[in-house]
């Protein structure tokens, strides 16, 4: 029987990790990393529900209830679109840190939507998943941030343009850049990391960020490296953020004087990454800001890899 | 002799109008528009001071001093610039409304800033002599604004990505795109444009903002029609200056029904712009805008041209 075969398939995803605001970019750009990132299994049962029997990698830190999970919020919006009678059985894997800056919430949740729409036969397309894995994300950062989301669905560079309506970019960019990401061993929650942000911004710091925004992406799309160098710079949220950070001046230096490109907070943070143009530079680069953690008593894991062009897919 | 000769040249040059801020992009993207614009009449004399021996177009409104007048001024400092002990004597034609939004001082500065320069033997490349322009703009608009100014010397579509340093990248944009600009018969100093401007946006405005420049741009460098329509889009700026404006909504409004892509506050105003993809349809938007203008009882002036690729220039 047809149902008794769905019922026994089991479709394994994965979802990356993302690089969020890159700089200037706060809450519109967003960066898809190769590694880390999430799994998520999933099966299809009879029954009208989301389960999620298992979760590994997340040191018992995240809640089992799938209505407080964004990988289960995402999998119960995902059913909803797909005006299903059955349910899912899920197992999320985590491959990140939690509360890292590096979009963990989003990937859970990208990885069960995608999951989730595999099994039922992949009715929607990427960006109708969209709705489903903010409605999740909200529940996690305190907002809808849609940078985290749509680059770890859609891969590659998004450009979140408007919010109301959702208007998502993807933008081109060199397929030599390499991002160095540098995780602390210390973790920083997106609410806690969010109310540290200003409410006003002077006019003359939107004039500058705007600037370096739109050079930004500008750079990306020449594939411009020297230009991305010198856009790559916020001087609205960084400063305010840099201090939840031991040593974030110092490892930032320390990127520099290697040779990055740029280098800035990863989303709310305490991740920092650097951006470069080869991987024995990636290294290099990834090395020194370690060993500068290091001299502030503080480890860290760095992950290394190019951009991402796929975002979320099935995995065997 | 050789000095004879050069004092009895007389260089002629051109300088453009320009659409600043260009929506989303306060203070820093500009355009340079194929008409109107300023000319300037140079030639040198042995001693060292800048005259302005006429100034047409103005109705006697500006200032004859050269170191009153963004001409003079923009003189002086090129002549300081190429250490010469000669002067020059200038005539000034101005080929657009002041204090319309439309760079009119910048252009005068500009086509005076080229003229000297190529009266001494174009020893100066165009990105040199920005400094000296602005210093000029500094004086008409209360701050030193490089957009109207750059745009005015380099033409195309400029970024102002940082002002210090000065760091200014040429935008491609679509060869078929037209402007209509249509300036009304009223006034607006740009000091009076700027005492309006808000000392703070909200952290929700900067994101708009940003997606919408960056947006924006990459439109501009993809020649992406649809993508420049949805990011022509300024809800920091335009709507603190529109009541400075009588009637430019419904201005706006009967821009966008006949047709525009985008429409917005050209400079610190009162003139309006419209971006559209052939002549046909600017002819048929700038009849439309003045059309409704006159519903205000206020008369207007249309100006439809592509976007002027060259800049300052030497005429005939």
């Amino acid at each position: 029987m047809r149902l008794t075969n769905q019922l026994g398939t089991i479709i394994k995803t994965f979802a990356p990790a993302t690089i969020a605001n890159l700089g200037p970019g706060f809450d519109i750009l967003g960066l898809a990393l190769e590694k880390p990132g999430d799994i998520v299994e999933a099966k299809i049962i009879p029954k009208k529900k989301v389960i999620i029997s298992e979760i590994t990698g997340d040191k018992g830190k995240l809640p089992r209830d799938s209505k407080k999970n964004t990988a289960g919020i995402a999998a119960r919006e995902v059913l909803k679109l797909l005006k299903t009678k059955k349910g899912v059985e899920i197992k999320l894997h985590k491959g990140m840190p939690l509360e890292s800056g590096l979009g963990s919430s989003a990937a859970s949740a990208i990885a069960s939507a995608w999951a989730v729409n595999l099994l039922f036969g992949k009715k929607l397309f990427k960006k109708e998943l969209l709705p489903a894995c903010l409605k999740a994300e909200k529940l996690a950062g305190g907002g809808e941030h849609a940078d985290n989301v749509a680059a770890s669905l859609l891969g590659g560079v998004v450009l979140i343009r408007s919010y109301e309506p959702l208007d998502i970019i993807s933008l081109d960019y060199p397929k030599n850049l390499f991002c160095v990401v540098v995780t602390p061993e210390l973790t920083l929650s997106t609410i806690k990391a969010r109310k540290v942000l200003p409410k006003n911004v002077s006019l003359s710091q939107v004039v500058q960020n705007s600037g370096n925004v739109a050079a930004l992406v500008t750079a990306l799309e020449r594939k411009d490296f020297d230009l991305l160098g010198r856009a790559l710079n916020d001087e609205i949220i960084e400063p305010i953020r840099a201090p939840l950070i031991p040593g974030f001046y110092k490892v930032k230096q320390s990127a520099l004087s290697s040779g990055a490109l740029g280098c800035s907070i990863s989303g709310g943070g305490p991740s920092i990454f650097a951006l470069t143009q080869n991987l024995k530079e990636a290294r290099k680069i990834g090395k020194e800001m370690r060993r500068t953690f290091l001299t502030e008593k503080i480890k860290s894991k760095t992950y290394i890899s190019k951009i991402n062009s796929v975002g979320a897919k099935e995995v065997k």
